[in-house]
């Protein structure tokens, strides 16, 4: 049996311990009753919830900074290049990688859509989060690639009951535009037979859309709908482009959409998320940081200050997500969509908890905690991580971490010299 | 004589030595050859100039955080409550607090505008930053107050001859709707006799426009260029809402303009920056971070970050504000703009370097130094901040950390008394 005691935290303003149990957190409040394996005297340091980082391609941290400052069209060619020559190393090392940063910025769950999700989740186990992921279906049209996708997808999932029980399987389609209505018809039946999550890119360019309504008459989101696709089982990320059509059908089925704001800043995709609007459709609205080729880092706490900002900025209203909706769009709701008990502290939640050091200057004065620490401080204020229980992040020294900088540093050479990719002076 | 070397830096890509003495770089290269007070082995961190913040309000440190999600007017009402019980103890530990942030985050010269500028400049000596702090009128049409204005400026301009050679007056004016056209002219022909920078807000809001419009009959801009105001001596904060012919102007006259993204987006004031017009005009484009009770923190790279990505997203092109312009915005224009010898690593150039530590897993691959400084890391990575050839910062520990911690929490907590704010359980 796994027992913690956290002493001498701060939650929601008040001290407190908090006591877990295989996992579990057991109680909150007074705590010395409990006898535990492990202590930590959190000394006054907050605790929160940690992170659910609802939409990332992990290992293309291997990717980070290939092209900059480039046109969309010259950075894909180059990051599809790259990824012809993937390999298991690079898929380990690079979804290792992503690990550790996660656990530096706070994020204790991710949802997942990337290349062999069987090596993705060895490196996971490895460094102890919880994540979602996805077979990724990609047709493009042909029938014999659609036959393939679809053993591919099953034997997948017959081998994701082996993958323990902080993995877990979705049905992954890349997009309206990458996958055949037959194929996301397909993923659609076995979703619902197997009670899978389902997710998909929606609507993320303003030339996806156009594209769609072209060849289909209709948004993307309509289309999904037409298809019978959309539910609280569906995890659209993006959802930057939509008419009040789509935003009415997406909050009526309930979907998790999920907002990357750093990844659509930068490579310009464009900024007018419909916050306000999704969330009084009702839609469960979730923030994810893409993968590092698009948005270089996967740090939730600098998308939350980014997202609330571009928010207010659009819009012209300061009073927009404010605080404590941005706190829950970062945790619960992103547990929420992939129905995991936590984002909260409290009695019978998952104990997935940050402890936050408030000795520095951006959380001086003590007025607002949360707004010192979203926008005013940054990740490296997060001393420990606890995930199901287990202390991953302590005094911020990560296990393997420097085995992890190394080793994925030389596969991310490795994966550029065969791609042809001459490096430049570092 | 002071002399410090800097060995196994790795600049523009290479290893060299760098060898400082009274201040200045001397020597970039192999440097065996020169003995020194005081060896630094960075040990292949990245040496790049220090950041210049061109537009702060410092003591602001002690507001941070006071109001959050409010409209404008509401919050404004909190600040000005609290600036009238401002005093000496205040404004030297609000002072001290973000210096001490400013070295965290790699700014070694700021341009401040605040109250008590005398008292502002024993903090920044006490710190080791450059600073440049104004005398701040405001007359609000008052000839009574606008004799009292002329006065405290002339008299605080006769004590800034004892304020050392790290702090330089400028003569400050808040902005065409806070000061009356005497007293700008008056400022105005101070500045020129004197040689002075002349330091004012301009065009920060749609509605400061509108209503010079009605005054006047004219922008912002155009009301100084009226008076004679617009020159490379002028330093205009935020230049946010600009027409065609504002851009000219700013342009002809090499107006030192800063973008204040942070503050623009989170109170709402705007995004739209115009950047490639400003720079193609003439105008020198430098960054700010604006004081803390706006924007929350002090940060030069995350400034950077967020100016970019923005000025990418709302002109939906991915290649405006590159890199390497970015680095110059927030560096070398800065250092222009305050007619500072600093900005680049090399013979002659004042020191004010820092070394960044990229052992980190946002550093990993080491494809592109600056887009993982940049994008994906934080301020954490800067390990050592040298301003004047000083070491004020090694291993991110600043001198007299502790004491300005709890200081400034201090003086702070005293300050929201006095002004009869009652603060939440933090």
């Amino acid at each position: 049996m796994d027992r913690l005691l956290i002493k001498n935290a701060v939650l929601d303003g008040r001290r407190t311990d908090i006591y877990v149990e295989n996992g579990k957190i057991v109680s909150v409040g007074n705590c010395t009753q409990f006898e535990a394996d492990k202590t930590i005297d959190a000394n006054g340091m907050r605790a929160l919830p940690g992170f659910v980082n609802m939409h990332t391609h992990a290992a293309m941290t291997l990717m980070r900074g290939v092209e900059e400052d480039l046109p969309l069209a010259a950075w894909l060619k180059r990051i599809w290049k790259i990824e012809e020559s993937l390999d298991e190393e690079s898929i380990y090392w690079g979804t290792r990688l992503a690990c550790l940063e996660m656990l530096k910025s706070g994020t204790t769950a991710f949802n997942d859509q990337y290349w062999m999700p069987d090596v993705a989740v060895k490196a996971v186990n490895d460094s102890g989060l919880r994540s979602w992921n996805s077979y990724v279906c990609m047709d493009h049209g042909s029938p014999e690639r659609a036959a393939r996708e679809r053993d591919e997808l099953e034997q997948t999932y017959e081998k994701s009951r082996e993958w323990g029980p902080m993995c877990s399987f979705t049905v992954g389609c890349h997009s309206t535009y990458e996958v055949s209505r037959e194929m996301l018809e397909w993923c659609r039946d076995f979703a619902v037979k197997y009670g899978l999550k389902l997710h998909i890119h929606v609507s993320e360019t303003r030339a996806e859309v156009e594209n769609c309504r072209s060849r289909y008459g209709m948004s993307p989101v309509k289309y999904l709908d037409s298809l019978g696709m959309l539910g609280p089982h569906l995890i659209a990320a993006h959802t930057l482009w939509l008419d009040e059509e789509d935003v009415e059908l997406l909050g009526k089925h309930h979907v998790n959409v999920v907002h990357n704001i750093n990844s659509n800043l930068k490579i310009a995709s464009g900024y007018r998320f419909l916050y306000n609007e999704l969330a009084a459709a009702g839609a469960n609205v979730t923030l994810g940081t893409d993968g590092c080729a698009s948005s270089n880092n996967l740090d939730m706490l600098e998308a939350m200050k980014t997202a609330a900002m571009v928010q207010k900025a659009w819009r012209a209203d300061p009073k927009v997500m404010p605080l404590n909706e941005l706190l829950d769009i970062a945790t619960i709701n992103g547990a929420k969509a992939l129905g995991l008990e936590s984002g909260r502290i409290e009695a019978g939640k998952q104990a997935d908890i940050l402890l936050v050091n408030v000795r520095k200057s951006t959380f001086v004065p003590e007025i607002n905690f949360l707004s010192n620490f979203v926008y005013s401080g940054h990740s490296d204020a997060i001393d420990t991580v606890i995930c199901a229980g287990r202390v991953l992040m302590e005094g911020r020294r990560v296990k393997d971490e420097d085995e992890i900088l190394d080793s994925a540093g030389k596969a991310a050479r490795v994966l550029l010299e065969k791609s042809g990719i001459v490096l430049k002076t570092y």
